[in-house]
């Protein structure tokens, strides 16, 4: 099944789309909003699945499907964690910079806690109000959870998990030395993220396997491929493990968005990987390009992100169609 | 104006207060929850202004309102930052255990995004799984804004104040190193906090002056005096101030939770302050108490709290009236 919230007020229009993206049929007489029917998921999902079922055989009024109309499934929501469990990525961004990492890292997951206030929508401009702040996109793998218990383990957890989408998770890179500092995390550093289109129940997700999403997640700057990673490999912590992280010492109310970090492959000699133009599978965000360039080079040639610049964040099944629609998003000096 | 949410579901049902919280007129016809009258509030606060004017004049059916009904007034939030604004708390603790306190953290605020999805009532039990975690209480103070523009200023930013309330930032103090050693902030130190029974809109605050709220904050540990510092003495960033940090980067989103941070005042000489007991204005947590014993004795004597002591956070009106409701909780083993 897979669910989208068109762009209406604060929090969107619920609506059930096609498995190709190609219709929608409203779901508001099931639950107005997407958090309305996480809210009460147990009465709403059977219906909402009926629904698609009939929408998928053309038998309910329906409309055309159109990405650049949908809000983030969630507009807005009251939790967004977001995790760092492809543990390769922190290790090469940290001896670029020339710090240690600790060996903790590699069975504590990193997790922040993000702003839920206000998500950017998946076609929406990025704003930049001063490009020295070192915008950078992050493209990652992301799930909304059900209500999760305190303590639950990372099975439960994992069961918890009612929906799988993709996020760019927007990050004003030169903002982050100083916030680690203070010691109090990011704050000023991750302005509003922006979630695909459509979110999808992990049965109706062929690449859905223990808890990680197999697949290549494709990421353009400006058209010319930056990444294709597969978010199912080199992730350390799959999202039961995640979820359980976030839950160990208070529970976590249906809508939670918990995120798997920047996805990232090590290379095959298990170094950092190759970009795309060179045979490898590429970054999903500009700091580990430029991580790579500097460790390679002495310094990093490619810059942050400028107003114009497009970022393209999708993933495809095996025929090449798209899973959740495109994260498709313009900087914009404001 | 004070305004209240009974406890009923996540989000539960808006009412007006009277001044001196003994009845309540029921504001669902104007807003089902607070959320939806902040959502939508230049429609909605003109009713609840007269629906409160006629409530205080006995003109419109009322209630008996009881503090232990009330949910905290956001039971669930789309944002929870808190900040760390009596500066002189940070250093004081950074004293003891030996940690240098950065010549910024006068001028740069503090402040840390906190989880937002569920929050313990006013009167609810905060539950311990593991005492070992070290539980503690924090006092604060805290604001709900209104929609604030990315960049606003201090000056915009606290016109968008619209309520104010006390706070209860449950923390887990022995797992604060270890999160911040990993540099990502607080998450699993930070379980739900509890808010006032009431929340009050600034111009009906005595105290309220230039983004501070002036006033005795009584903590009070199983019946003993724990604190009195005063929430306007020592604040070295008013809320206008915190409120702008917090939206240098991004705009937040009407129902944005702000906190002052633990309320801390110095001692007559500068140093720390003195216990309840020993004629001082005492601590508005734990660790502070701890870190002013380890200053003079080389170690803590008190212990976190323990499965049944009761905390009790309020503050009342120069007639000595409460002015929040209390926030009251007894520690239950989990």
């Amino acid at each position: 099944m897979k669910l989208a919230s068109l762009k209406d007020g604060r929090d969107g229009r619920l609506v059930v789309v096609s498995d190709d993206l190609a219709w929608y049929a409203p779901a508001d007489a099931i639950a107005p909003t997407l958090q309305a029917a996480l809210d009460d998921w147990e009465r709403c999902e059977p219906h909402l699945r009926a629904l698609a079922e009939t929408l998928e055989h053309g038998g309910v009024p329906r409309e055309r499907f159109h990405e650049h109309e949908a809000a983030s499934p969630l507009p807005r929501a009251y939790q967004w964690a977001d995790g760092s469990a492809y543990v390769n990525h922190v290790a090469l961004v940290r001896q670029a910079r020339g710090a240690e990492m600790p060996e903790s890292f590699w069975t504590d997951p990193l997790m922040y806690q993000g702003g839920s206030d206000g998500f950017l929508g998946p076609r929406d401009a990025i704003p930049l109000s001063d490009p020295s702040w070192g915008l950078d996109l992050e493209a990652e793998v992301a799930v909304i959870t059900g209500d999760v218990p305190q303590g639950a383990s990372p099975e439960a957890a994992l069961a918890a998990v009612r929906l799988v989408m993709l996020c760019n998770d927007v990050s004003l890179r030169n903002l982050i030395p100083g916030e680690i500092a203070k010691g109090f995390g990011f704050f000023q550093a991750k302005p509003a993220s922006a979630f695909s289109p459509v979110a999808v129940t992990p049965d109706s997700l062929q690449g859905w396997r223990a808890g990680k999403l197999h697949g290549s997640l494709e990421v353009e700057l400006n058209g010319e491929p930056l990444g294709r990673a597969d978010a199912g490999v080199d992730m350390t912590f799959d999202f039961g493990q995640l979820v359980a992280h976030a839950a160990r010492t208070r529970s976590l109310a249906a809508g939670s968005i918990i995120g798997s970090g920047t996805v990232s492959n090590r290379g095959p000699d298990g170094g950092p990987g190759q970009p795309v133009a060179a045979g490898g599978v590429g970054y999903s965000c500009l700091a580990e390009l430029r991580t790579v360039e500097t460790l390679a080079d002495g310094q990093a040639r490619t810059p942050f992100l400028k107003a114009g610049d497009v970022v393209r964040i999708e993933m495809r099944d095996g025929r090449r169609h798209t899973i959740f629609g495109a994260i498709e998003q313009q900087v914009e000096a404001t």
